[in-house]
């Protein structure tokens, strides 16, 4: 199993324990939520798009003209296999993008898509295969409140630090950022966590009580043990 | 097809589009979403209703008793078709109604609800044939936060103005409001750039990149001209 | 029928306005709405957990070896058939448990947990048969921002005062707190609306006309309490 | 003294207390506070301007041209002696006014203003004669986010129903909403209140303790009796 | 220098650096500011008040009767020197008390209040000779809002974990929490910090540039002892 | 007179309403405000800083030590005459400077700072002749929250786009960005429009009624100018 793998085994819950305990307490992004139920765990690298807020002389619908507008740049430029992250601000009020975008997005084997803005066509956006992670759904063109400025630089979204690179990681609870540094130990050790805690969970649901199975003692550890041998063989 | 027909035909995302071109940036209810999810584009004019605070001496539940409460009123006197528009001033702490009431307007033949605040009976409500849009579910009655103060006059409702009359449009992305006077222009070129659109999303999901196709330059809006005339033949 | 039995078969916004006919505003939570759609009425006694903000030298990963830690005590400690009520000072910012901790007190037979926080593992908690009612999903531990201080103290949870013992009743409107020396007539007058309302309904469904039926009249009234005696029997 | 004068001669403080005695627990609007500090208790009925949104092919500067336009006419139209109320939905992006409109307010002989929006010219307004209580300073122009549709209609201001002719009282501490019902009754135990507690105000700062002097027990209550003949004579 | 000393000559910027140090990041209270202008540093151990939201049947006028009542209590209760540290849920709707109550405290030679929550009466408060700390004005009593629950609890304030006996420290920029098992070497630390940033903004006023000065090179540093050891011969 | 003389003698109210001529509605930085009293109208070009949120592995007190350090760097970079603008993401959680660097812009000769987070040490801050603009007060260090990320890019700020060079204003009412390609127009319109509102509130205070005199009719503009040109001479 490659960084990849390993991160799509493990849930974002899982990772933030592991970022904790490396003295990490903000490495989710708040208000930023899965749209749509049928996606399984988003992977890949950061590439990052900032917007600031539009001007009205500036952002005007002909402004999409120049194929080199950062907007739309940068849904050709997300490398296949990375997710685009975008930093809307957190602003609410209008749409970071819309299907016709981010079909673009997933025909170009993008892993996925993450903003702190909503999106628009939310409908249709869910109903995509590629996984989309937004601040919901709302019907105004980004020109009312964004101006897409710059393709690979640091930005913030959600409240958190995303430098290009970084990993990104997406489920139910919504998005992580592994510092790419950090991806290779904290995969392993996330995924080592995940292993423990399917076992411990499997105690707790055939009965066992909290005190002496979570956190394990050296018994469960020691049964747990034994079960992951059998279970995984490493 | 007529104003209604082709509002259906469209998305509250391409009508934000459209008032955009013509210098409207407002037009979008924030922190109104629809109900459930099985109904299609609600489209009608607008019927208001105004709430103010409540007040303990006058807002008791007494006070329905009389079958002039504006309240009440409002849900016997929005004619069939209309939309009932209701001002809570996006106080999400109490519901403008439930299912009783929004019952009601269904059997009347009203074409949808949409209220800045919340509504209760949220189950059975999203169950509705008719499509209600608001700021989730609130067990609480409306006396404790709201008073019905007025029908038919000019109001806000996420954060829109809208006058009696104004065509309400609703659907998954959420609520717009085109005014009146606007209301024929707007639908004409909404539905042609609902076409185009379709045609262009065709392209990039067939593999199409962004330049050249969204926007289209002049080759790709005339091959979809081409396209139009066969498939809708106007 | 109990008490518990009572509030089972009726709903939080019928609890609200017989709260209401009491004097009491506010007795529904802000904020906190049920996690997964499968779930009937939750109903039970409360027993409380409260958090106060975490500290970095003392909410540490090793704090849960203690098995006397509030949180894990509080999971053990719940009685069956009550509900584990969460005071998270309304913080959406890391999560109160997950699906180890909430499935242990399924297995309990705990009626279900309310938080005014957001949970983990938020997909398989909403798969529970246990009743959850939260502030969404967020991935982070609780150390990240909550330290658990007490169990059965009085507390605040989405705004309403919760004190050990209340009656704790949930559907698809939210959470609602009723004070236990009222719970036994609030639940009969609540089953006696819920009764009435269901006649109303029917008759709204079937094209009566509000005035008359909403609030009733005397012929209402007398038509509902003859269809009572054969519904109801009693 | 005749209620203006007893009004001016307690805070809005003691006013609250009176009316939470007679069940009204809402009559204080939240985010609105004084501008300046060099002014007395301010005290008048309402005169009442309601906003709406604002719509950018309605609300342009040569809107004002038109001398019957409603943010024009409530200026001319505010009887001396009465405080206008302006209901600003409590947005704080756009002014509500400035100071020629204010100044011209002073010159009628208005009591006052209240808005919770806020106001342009900040410093001037802060420096005039009249009292202006809103929610801060903000350059923009009211058209910006504003539209006024009426005069003399009951509104919500601070999240308080404010009807015309309700009695309107700001000091320090903001403004409170005495009905005009209740006017009379609450401004007299209001005095009442104000120079029992100066009495007890005394005694704690002369240093007597808690218990028996706050709330007074029946020595304390003859003791001030005899104080309030002596200072009061009534 | 004691304790207190040494912190009563410190700020409050420079005790969350010296905490930071520590890997203490959540240190200060948000949304908790100084009432008044004409007071020093605010420096004392923490004696706690929580309150949870109010309940219609149980937080009537009536309760103060009972100087048992916590609220009260608490004011007797608070050592000579301490500060008073409420927890009001940040709730910012009705005051956590006034002028009498705090002249009280000030009169039993408590060293201040602090609470998330403002306080009423506001004009007068801030006029005390005992620095109050808190979320502004409300004139509304706190039966409003506000049932207080247990005295010397470890409470939250301002989103900042306090234990009794934890140092509060207040200046114009905020309040700043020191848990009190650091007091010791924070105080001695930030004292020294202080110094060496007196010495370099003298630097820096005098024309350095930040480069070698802010933070200081080898060079500045032996300047600074110099400088130190003339002026405070330590 | 140029640029900058004219902007320095109108209000940034007059400004909104030159820039709502144009078209621009979104010019007003929403929640900064001046800290202190004692300055003139704040003018210069923008010299930008961008922050994104910090990281818990980057931002330590040692980075400080790197001279290249962009918030460092900006003070030092910033011309005389310009303004130092922050985009701090609107958090209000952390200062994004003090009193030693705000004392160096200063004595650099920069003409103001402007930022949507906070500052600390802000009783010495409101103390310099250079005026700040910012979210009020807080005591803890950047690197709690922010990463000062790069120099000279295009920002938002209190929700408006900032551009290098962009002309800052800066008065009680808070600050407004007017595009550099403006600066000329607008300030020569800003400054007659100043000069006719002098002289309407003239006749305001001195007992003009608003119908005829704001807006003016053809006679108070005719007499206007007669003053105008007495006044001004040109």
């Amino acid at each position: 199993m490659d960084i990849i793998d390993r991160l799509r085994a493990v849930t974002t819950a899982t990772l933030t324990t592991q970022m904790f305990k490396r003295g990490f307490r903000n490495v989710y992004m708040q208000g930023v939520r899965r749209l749509g139920t049928g996606h399984g765990t988003m992977v890949g690298p950061a590439t990052t798009l900032r917007y600031i807020p539009s001007r009205e002389d500036i952002d005007r619908l002909e402004a999409f003209a120049d194929p080199s507008h950062p907007q739309r740049r940068a849904i050709e430029h997300t490398p296949p296999g990375h997710v685009l992250v975008e930093d809307c601000r957190g602003d609410t009020s209008a749409a970071c993008g819309g299907e016709i975008l981010l079909t673009r997005l997933q025909v170009r084997g993008v892993a996925g898509m993450v903003s702190d803005g909503p999106v628009r066509d939310a409908g249709p956006v869910a109903a995509l295969a590629m996984p989309v992670f937004c601040a919901g759904a709302a019907a105004p063109l980004n020109l009312v409140a964004h101006h897409a400025v710059a393709i690979d630089e640091p930005i913030g979204c959600g409240g958190v630090a995303v430098y290009p690179g970084d990993m990104i990681v997406g489920d139910a609870d919504g998005v992580v950022v592994i510092p790419r540094h950090l991806a290779e130990e904290v995969s392993r050790d996330a995924l080592e966590q995940e292993r423990l805690e399917q076992y411990l969970l499997q105690q707790i649901a055939d009965g066992a009580a909290l005190p002496g199975t979570y956190p394990p003692d050296a018994a469960t550890r020691a049964a747990y043990e034994t079960w992951r041998r059998e279970r995984f063989g490493d």
